[in-house]
């Protein structure tokens, strides 16, 4: 059903925590981002590079529903599920859950596309490749 | 169209650039809760005597549309509109428009409820009474 | 006895705020980066502007002593004074009241050389016009 | 010479870099900070519990050297030393270093007292006996 092709374990540090001892909601947005970029580096991708050479993948828009707070020492996992949509764009689908219950903390849908020159490129063949992988 | 009823305006701060020399996805969240709770204080509510009462403002879901990248040295106004979504909920509209030539930046909604011991509850007279004045 | 040269009112924003309901300590130092940029600034230099050429304000050396904490809704000022100290290194004196009654919150004593190529290079001309006339 | 007694590794995230394509000089502290957190861990003290029964271990003076800058990608080790000084306050040594070849980017001596009621204590027993251990 949601066959996750990356995942990626963290723990709450307490700096993230904001006075209601939750994480604070914009934290959660660091925890995907180093996700995607992990995992783009788990396909041969690494982000700092692609800037480098002048490829920079853009997000577009970001969806996230906040299901259960994360709390101080909590442990957790960031699942990742990738889909081409359409030609320029792909989709990142980015669930945070519990450790060790699973319990789901957070859905998120992440658009992106890959850009040179201040203009959206075709996807590197890395991740067509990858996310081809993913949807057959 | 749309009648925002509080406006407040930033700098962009260098330590929130990323290595792509703009600002980066999570710091917008920032920017919005900031605007957020001073668009409550405005209206007579205090985040932190709130949680201190044991009220807290919880966030459900937000969706950001990224338009146009904030840059370093860049000025830019948030502007929010607020709406009661049913008997709990409201949802705060706050986009991000670059100054001084207003270009849209970031379109965000952001749907709460405002929690007592855990239980979502009718949100506070001020902020009843400050979402009638809006949707009149 | 202290004669600043620069100041900049800031307000502490809910999202700096830790569990203890006191701005995180490392947020401190995003308050006195943003006011030496802005002081920079002042005198003509424009960071982002500076990195773009090839030369960069690094810091080599930063002392903070915790004076006073700052809480929710707090507004404080940062007042800078600089100093040349030897032929490339220049040393800002950054200390954060809080308003309005101006107790001391925070003393900073930071140390920074300019570099280019990754090497120490003399401090722009701004920069030694600004400190002669502050030590004069 | 320098006997460490806890070390935690990390790698650089993306989000913690700035425009110069280094980590910003603000983040360190979030790094110590928790290493430090993870050291009281180690010996049986847990910040957040700590705080909810009233004790908060409280940061007096933080001096940081930056000896040469953490770069996208990097993976680092910040090493904790720990030391009683006087009657209520103790001293962290701690040390980032870039892996894997070990060189130093960060020196930094942290004080810190634990308050109850906003008046200093002597360190709850954990702390001390954790050093005297290391100082023997």
């Amino acid at each position: 059903m949601e066959p996750y092709t990356f995942e990626l374990e963290f723990s709450v540090r307490d700096y993230e925590l904001d006075t209601q001892g939750v994480v604070n909601n914009a934290v959660y947005q660091n925890y995907l981002e180093h996700a995607r970029h992990e995992f783009l580096k788990s396909i041969g991708l690494n982000f700092n590079k692609l800037h480098e050479e002048g490829t920079d993948a853009v997000v577009h828009k970001i969806e996230l529903e906040y299901k259960r707070p994360l709390l101080g020492d909590d442990r957790f996992v960031v699942k990742v599920r990738a889909e081409q949509d359409g030609n320029v764009r792909f989709v990142f689908y980015q669930d945070i859950y519990k450790l060790p219950g699973n319990e789901l903390a957070l859905k998120a849908k992440v658009t992106a596309v890959f850009m040179t020159n201040g203009r959206p490129i075709r996807p590197p063949d890395e991740v067509v490749q990858a996310l081809k992988g993913t949807s057959d």
